[in-house]
């Protein structure tokens, strides 16, 4: 079976088999089941426990075996020592994947616990099986309600074209929250754990061929074979961006023992170094990963690095010119005729160099419409930020916004300051695919990421 | 009159006469009178408009001198060619303060506007009147529900001892947004504008003598006098951290004209070095100002920067040890005392090392509790961070957190991660004092920012 049908069975599974189902709701295998029921997932549920009678009205088993019709997926919460045992059930009932919970592995640092995971991709790997983890919390998938871990809610997140693959199963709901926190939704979420025999480049891979995958976003702490992501990354990222987030950048946190400076820092630039020459986009923060996702699931890469700012405010367009060279962009200067034809439309009062202060244009669609057209045309714009305080008197400019965004060919992103609620303004704009951030800064951390993909795209059509 | 006493009458006036007062929505003399009214300030309201015979109720006013009462603060909104006439009926009406929202003075650059500038504060001088503005939104005072700007809903915003000085209106806005966004409470706001006769180092002035602050936060674009703000900022800081985001940090932004480069990053780092000088607290990004504000309202300065981590998942650790260095602080290594004890109460499977993993342990409020004091008591750490995912099997972390927290001498802040709706986690965590953040990185830029404080404190005291 080659690996996309493989991981489909695994992210679309018809059933799946929880082994070390448990009625005890502070138990790992409690969690893992009543997820599946609770979160709304549509396909089979076998709870396998032999001390176990009932779970929700579900009928039990005592062994995977005993089950009667396919199994795709199977979590097992069962102790380490067991797993071996269960991965050998599962190879006898034809499982697809499986999912190994606990912890007692390869991060140990024992033998044992590398003998035992040694074991496990044997016996997987002779027999087809991918294993998830183990030490993993597990993986979701919001398009058919999948919630295959044991952290509740993390089915209950907005769905979404953007998938997450995550060393850490913890981290997982941290990117997770980072992304629905900012109205991002995401598709595929999965904690690789210790990566017995499913790693990054297979999963990248994978969510290259996937259609409900936009954005692919990776937490990484360490890779074992950097080359085979890179080479992955660097065809995918033809289609579409890859964002990935380091953690462990020194041996003090990475082997979580304390100092050691110097060569450490370095480390970390030299996976940032490959990152960015296969394409992919390294961020620093947990901010700055959900800012550039939500731009990149919205608006299409720039074509170059020169940014208009229209504003209602002049401060928020002084913060973004500021922050446009900080984040490798620079202002755009206005061709003669656009100045010409910004000056009919703005009060003399008011500057119409770039950032452009709109003052009280804001309360009339048309003019808005007509500024925003006139600067979107200009061959010396690339990117363009509008920015207002959401009250009165700027209502209708969000109304000519997703009018001109809707054929406007240069990426466009919205920055609305507010005191009271504009969830109302900011869905609108998000519908209408304009990415839309609370601060300027933020905003310009979204359009850089445009820029960066842009030119990652053309360098890599150019070579 | 002083200038505490004056600024009193300003921020806690028993009435506010609206010039320009207006019955049409979409004018700024509208806005301002009904933001007063609607935002429940309880002194006396006079709405003043020959033109104008009602306003929800209120008896209306030809002139500011038909008033019979006193008048403590004015808001002007007529134009820039009336207002030295309207600032000559106040002189007359013994006004303490007026607000000059409309523009067409210094800001325009022409002599016409500068004349007209300098004109007022002439005459404001010499009458003892406190100008702000012209060309600004105003102030607003959440302890007396006193909104006297144009913007709805600033008076909504939650109450707090965070005071925020800002040139720029606008950025008034996006300030108590980054604060209010983050659960901090704002107290007294002012857009300076033109600083005609009240300028940063005044306002640091009357907030460090006002009890109700105890966090100041400034955005400035430009000083006139930096000196003066140093000076001022030096004695503040003895008592009351001072926090400065930096707006128009190249020529090309805050002439908002296009690329000079060169020179002007550094006149930045002009600025920056002057802030640092002087015991504030610069701040880049505006996600960062209300991080670093929120742990200063909540927690005492650090002795050290040795930093503590425990957290419930690796994840969230290793990204907490990552950013720990990259914000100026570093991993405690803990006593041997420290680990034997804590040896005690964590599995063998897990590490002791910090950022120490937690794992289950967070279901168990006493296992929690003795943790946390053990790390609490360790004399080479001297900040701490509480990461934790909150579901079902970490929901007793916080109680714990709460308690220990209580008698800790130590900063301590949270980060919890969520899927579902966290916020009585982190009402709870914030009303006992813990400052709580959604991600890692986020909660190491609060902590550094009680380094930072601490080292400043212990700098000016020494010296």
């Amino acid at each position: 079976m080659d690996l996309v049908s493989q991981l489909n069975h695994v992210f679309y599974p018809g059933s799946v088999a929880v082994i070390g189902a448990s009625s005890n709701p502070q138990k790992p295998g409690y969690l893992c089941t009543s997820n599946l029921v609770n979160d709304g997932f549509k396909g089979k549920i076998y709870p396998v426990n032999p001390s176990l009678s009932e779970f929700a009205g579900l009928k039990t088993y005592s062994s995977i075996l005993d089950i009667s019709g396919e199994v795709d997926l199977a979590i097992s919460v069962v102790p380490a020592e067991q797993a071996v045992s269960v991965l050998q059930d599962c190879v006898k009932k034809d499982v697809k994947g499986i999912i190994f919970v606990s912890a007692g592995f390869r991060e140990t640092g024992s033998e044992i616990g590398l003998n035992l995971q040694n074991e496990l991709k044997e016996i997987a790997d002779k027999a087809g099986i991918k294993i998830i983890g183990p030490n993993t919390m597990g993986l979701l998938n919001t398009k058919n309600n999948l919630n295959a871990t044991f952290s509740p809610g993390l089915g209950l997140c907005k769905t979404g074209n953007v998938s997450v693959v995550s060393q850490s199963g913890g981290m997982c709901v941290y990117l997770v929250n980072a992304l629905a926190g900012n109205n991002i939704g995401v598709g595929k979420v999965i904690g690789l754990g210790n990566r017995c025999n499913l790693d990054f480049d297979e999963m990248v891979e994978y969510l290259d061929n996937d259609d409900e995958t936009e954005v692919i976003v990776l937490y990484i702490e360490g890779l074992n074979s950097p080359k085979k992501l890179m080479e992955v990354a660097l065809e995918t990222v033809k289609k579409k961006p890859v964002i990935v987030f380091k953690g462990g950048r020194s041996e003090e946190s990475s082997a979580a023992t304390r100092s050691h400076t110097g060569s450490l820092a370095g480390k970390y630039e030299y996976y940032k170094a490959a990152f960015r020459q296969s394409g992919m986009i390294p961020v620093d923060t947990l901010t700055e990963l959900a800012d550039v996702t939500k731009a990149l699931l919205l608006q299409p890469p720039a074509r170059g690095n020169r940014l208009a700012v229209l504003s209602l405010q002049a401060g928020p367009g002084i913060i973004a010119a500021d922050k446009a060279r900080e984040y490798g962009m620079r202002l755009s200067a206005f061709s003669q005729d656009t100045k010409k034809r910004l000056r009919e439309k703005i009060s003399p009062l008011l500057s119409i160099e770039n950032p452009v202060d709109m003052a009280w244009t804001g309360s009339s669609v048309d003019t808005s419409r007509e500024i925003l057209r006139v600067v979107l045309a200009d061959e010396n714009v690339d990117v363009v930020m509008v920015a207002f305080i959401s009250f009165d008197l700027s209502r209708e400019l969000p109304k000519a916004l997703i009018e001109v965004a809707a054929d406007a060919k240069k990426p466009v992103v919205a920055c609305v300051g507010t005191l009271g609620s504009v969830e109302d303004t900011i869905n609108a704009l998000e519908e209408a695919g304009i990415p839309t951030y609370p601060f300027p800064d933020r905003a310009c951390i979204g359009l850089a990421g445009l820029v960066k993909y842009g030119s990652i795209r053309e360098s890599i059509v150019d070579s």
